[in-house]
């Protein structure tokens, strides 16, 4: 029994006591938008989390269309975001991440077995990507990190910029720019909770 | 010392000592496909939390334009889902949840700040819903249970049996099909980490 006790003491000591479900549950509820960071390094291994969640988000078809722009270079960060809105935001993060999705797939013509693989649309590339996205962004909670996403398909002028600020493929959109960072701020999650979005069994 | 020992018993046999934040990371990390069911119920509290997360999800400017329609009639279930492709996943599920999304908002004229609200594309609708259908899946692998996203949008025939189903008003889109239930299978996530999908810097 001392012993046990004893065992308990150093794993309770070291580690708060939650259910895992819970904690998730938790995780997902206090994910915010931070908008504001103190400059301080993302490093490596706390990225490879954070793309390491992304890439478990679901896929149709198992296509995995998405590809991560990670910006790490400051004088980079500096020259594609520095300059404009919400310049300090991106400059004091620790790195950028640049979601996209390849917006083709190959695929055999339907019924055709022997035929060669041709190019079509991937019109859930964006679906994927929104998973990807909020996956990443709640690695970012969970490890104490912020993040914020910021729209970028489909608006022309911004896709345009990061086309050519990162050499983008034709068919590489950028979908979304997430910032990632330590706080310096305050940021809350909002209280989004709207029971009459639910209708049950009809609109 | 007896006492906090005897408090820390009670703390770590009731619930497993983790880290919240890992145990949030290996929550998106073991989250799968689900698409075999055991019939069993899903209660009112379980789909509350799934839709609270749903609801915690990001939003372009805050506009929230999700709308979900909760199938927890079995025999609504059956007579929209029953006779389709999968039939017997949708009717084994405790619910189905379709996510929708509001594709018009209502704002001012850009600089005329007297005018009234006029109704504009959304044109985030369905990144806000991507989302949240991800914050779903996630809450209900955290609570024990299984989901599978069915794509629905952009599917014509998908989107109008959908429609039809649930007297969808125009501007309510719908976006993806969740049936959700107590896991009949033994599905495991896919291991989906290519670090060739990660461009340092430039693609």
């Amino acid at each position: 029994m001392a012993v046990v006790a004893l065992m308990s003491v150093a794993c309770c000591s070291n580690q708060e006591s939650v259910n895992p479900g819970n904690a998730a549950i938790a995780n997902i509820m206090n994910r915010k938008s931070v908008r504001s960071f103190t400059g301080e390094e993302v490093t490596p291994a706390q990225l490879e989390v954070v793309l390491k969640a992304a890439m478990a988000a679901p896929t149709a078809m198992n296509y995995q269309p998405w590809e991560f722009v990670v910006v790490n270079d400051k004088d980079k960060i500096a020259e594609v975001f520095g300059g404009g809105h919400h310049g300090e935001m991106y400059t004091n993060a620790g790195a950028v991440v640049v979601v996209c999705g390849n917006t083709v797939m190959m695929r055999k013509p339907r019924g055709q077995e022997n035929a060669p693989e041709e190019e079509v649309p991937n019109q859930f590339w964006y679906e994927d990507c929104g998973a990807a996205t909020e996956n990443l962004l709640l690695a970012v909670e969970a490890q104490g990190l912020g993040a914020v996403w910021i729209s970028c398909y489909p608006i022309e002028g911004k896709i345009a910029a990061m086309r050519e600020a990162f050499a983008l493929p034709e068919n590489i959109m950028p979908f979304a720019i997430v910032p990632i960072g330590h706080p310096a701020g305050d940021d809350q999650p909002k209280d989004k909770w709207k029971p009459e979005k639910i209708h049950y069994n009809s609109f």
